[in-house]
């Protein structure tokens, strides 16, 4: 949508250097930036990249403003001002209220007149969704969810029962919420299912990945506050809370009661074992997983970095065979 | 559902210290229960909230029977009679008999008339579904599938072809069975696909979890058999077999043509490489990974807790200079 | 189907020794076939199965035909030569063009008259669908994507938006391609998502497993070259790009805006971080994750083997103990 550098200043409230008048209607990285488009720059190795952008408009901050040779919008967070100002130039595609016809809604269920109910939606018993949600083809909301306003079900998400969700959540393809946690006691017969009679409750702001899966609370509810956000393919365990602004990354694994704090950042493929407790402002580094209680905040890591084979090899042999070194020491001692 | 203590005794088969009239219409932990729950303590760490809790009743073991305020079930296995009564008071849903007016059911399929087919289900060519047998809203059932009776396939879940079902499975939304594995084979011209020609096929009592995948065999089939419980996220390669019983954590995957016994643990993110033996009543810790056939019972570990990030960074250099290390120590010597 | 062995030595270009006239109508292994089946003896460690294979006749190299008790295929690479036969002996099922009743198809997509558009499909504005192609039940196709010919979505894929794919694709259940990337900028009041405005580019004979994700670019596309195979549960973060003939085994991920070359192999669970350029010909063992660039072919490791617990418990004992042992070695010196 066309927008000119004067109405994307006034709206987010920044500093514009440069022509307000000059229209964007599109936005591109540095390097590939056209005079029709918007382009930031956050990070000190895209700078070099800057004296030569054909950009219509640069969001950086007020030190590299003197090298831009285009308009500039002042920022002490041109990533957060960038994105303010990408959603006004390409703003999520509107859609028209209503309920598809091929879409099967219960009668005990209630969905707002501005929601839009896609194709082969199926709505169970009880449930709600709120004012302006888009629920995607193919998405199932099971029995007894509560959907709040503005939210958005890309398409093929599956709620499973018991969800409540907040307003303005944005909800992946192949996301299932609510699905049974894994809880299983042992008989001389076999495996005993311990029924996965809770819920799930998400606060406002939430956005959740695709392919993740988010199970219900054993007893009692799994809980994602709001503001938080989690990747792809992740695993959110049964009786979880995840704090309000923590971030999970790709293929995260929490497992079952363990409780992360508020503006936690767990890298790709980290987690934590079950009955857990971890305090605000935890690092996770990629691949680390916590298996204590964690009272402080800090960064926390436990993987390698890839090596040659070979070098490995050798790293792995030493390794091994350190109870002999440590003997062979303690002989030289 | 209402039940009485003296009806839960009974069905169950177990002993009751307290009034049999009394109702419970709903389960609870320990700490949050009211005198309409039911409750459980299974764990010594929970003992602590037993002299106050306000349930109608605890399952517990007798040693623990003094220390109750209120009625008890003697057991020796409080989680599993918890599972159980627990199933009874809130049982799960019922469902109708009949086919859903917007499922398509291929004329060649047989369907038992007490299934449910829910909303947009599509069932394939000479696909069978048992007695009693739940197949949720968007579920696909690909062509010469056969599901026994008594299933439940909550929402969502993918047989893709020649899958075959015992009784009494459970199935959660996002499951894909008899999906392609993984073969190539390499040439100058790049990869040729190897035709994956086998089945899936599935024994009694076996739960597979959210958006876990088991691939069809290559040439014959893959095989979980009864009693087995398979979290999300796993993945279960080509010609796999899970004996009896055993249990997959989340994010585990077993790789091609291996065979892992009966009875076996294998916890979060852990697995096996392929075209490995693996026995009975192995255990497999949180991230281990069996490089090797396993051949007598134990339990095997090879993943590091996170630390501190600084603590971590120094232990991997130090780990990186154990080649100078050992050839000081041989000087020494 | 039942084919001549003559026909297949013709169609495929290999030598037969043996009877051309006798028919086969399957596939199996050395051990298990019959005297209509086809098999083959690719690795030496089933060389003692071939003297008493009971099979029609087995695709093998020239060194082994004198051990082979029946017909013979000689060839230098049996396992592609059995893949290509597999394929004529067991082809994929075939399908009526046409789109089903129940699926939902843009006014303004494009779908051509050999495709088949299964049950339950939905087809987003603007996208456009190429011949021969089979749309399984349940697929979703966003808006604006451009689908080549002969390909195939087996059910229940979902491609949200700005996909464009090749020719003779191969696309399995539950597969999310074109969801959006992870990128959110962190302020004051919480995270602020970051538009994910490019699309995604996939090249010719691409095949993608069930349950993976890959995300559409933030600026720009990710993009999967002609040739490659990714397996199941696997994570393309944004902005990623996957060269030709390049192979990811299940759960590997590679993190925002890496650059993989042709012809690497990535094994199971492994992966890069993100930001990274990875030269062709890399192979990267199970569990590894690359952390840096790579310039030079090579093979990379970075995991530990499961070992007993109580050993492994020692290792890691020890392994926290190295700055001692270190200081130890020191005051020895």
């Amino acid at each position: 949508m066309p927008v000119s550098l004067g109405e994307l200043a006034v709206s987010i409230g920044c500093e514009l250097i440069g022509d307000p008048d000059v229209v964007v209607s599109d936005v591109a990285s540095l390097e590939n930036a056209t005079p029709q488009s918007l382009t930031f720059l956050s990070s000190a190795s895209y700078i070099k990249q800057l004296p030569s952008t054909k950009a219509a408009a640069v969001v950086l901050r007020a030190e590299e403003a003197d090298a831009c040779p285009v308009a500039a919008f002042i920022t002490d967070n041109p990533y957060a001002t960038y994105a303010r100002m990408a959603a006004l130039v390409r703003p999520e595609a509107s859609f028209e209220p209503g309920i598809h016809d091929t879409a099967v809604v219960s009668l005990s269920a209630s969905v707002a007149l501005s929601a839009h109910i896609a194709a082969n939606v199926v709505i169970g018993e009880r449930s709600i969704v709120g004012k302006n949600t888009f629920v995607g083809p193919g998405t199932v909301i099971g029995p007894d969810c509560r959907v709040g306003d503005d939210c958005r079900f890309v398409a093929n998400v599956t709620l499973v029962k018991r969800v409540e969700i907040g307003a303005r959540g944005l909800f992946h393809p192949g996301l299932v919420i609510g699905s049974d946690g894994f809880g299983n006691a042992m008989t001389p017969e076999g495996w005993v299912k311990i029924p996965q009679l809770g819920g799930v409750s998400i606060g406002d702001d939430v956005e959740i990945g695709s392919n993740t899966t988010v199970d219900c609370g054993a007893i009692g509810d799994t809980v994602i506050k709001h503001g938080a956000r989690i990747d792809n393919l992740c695993m959110i365990a049964h009786n979880v809370h995840i704090g309000e602004h923590t971030a999970l990354a790709c293929q995260t694994a929490i497992a079952g009661s363990t409780k992360i704090g508020d503006r936690c950042l767990f890298a790709g493929r980290s987690g934590a074992v079950g009955h857990l407790n971890v305090c605000d402002d935890v690092i996770v580094l990629s691949r680390a997983v916590l298996t204590k209680d964690v009272t402080a905040p800090g960064t926390y890591s436990g993987s390698f970095p890839a090596e040659l084979a070979d070098t490995w090899a050798k790293q792995v042999a030493r390794f091994r065979r350190l109870g002999n070194l440590i003997a062979r020491v303690k002989k030289l001692e």
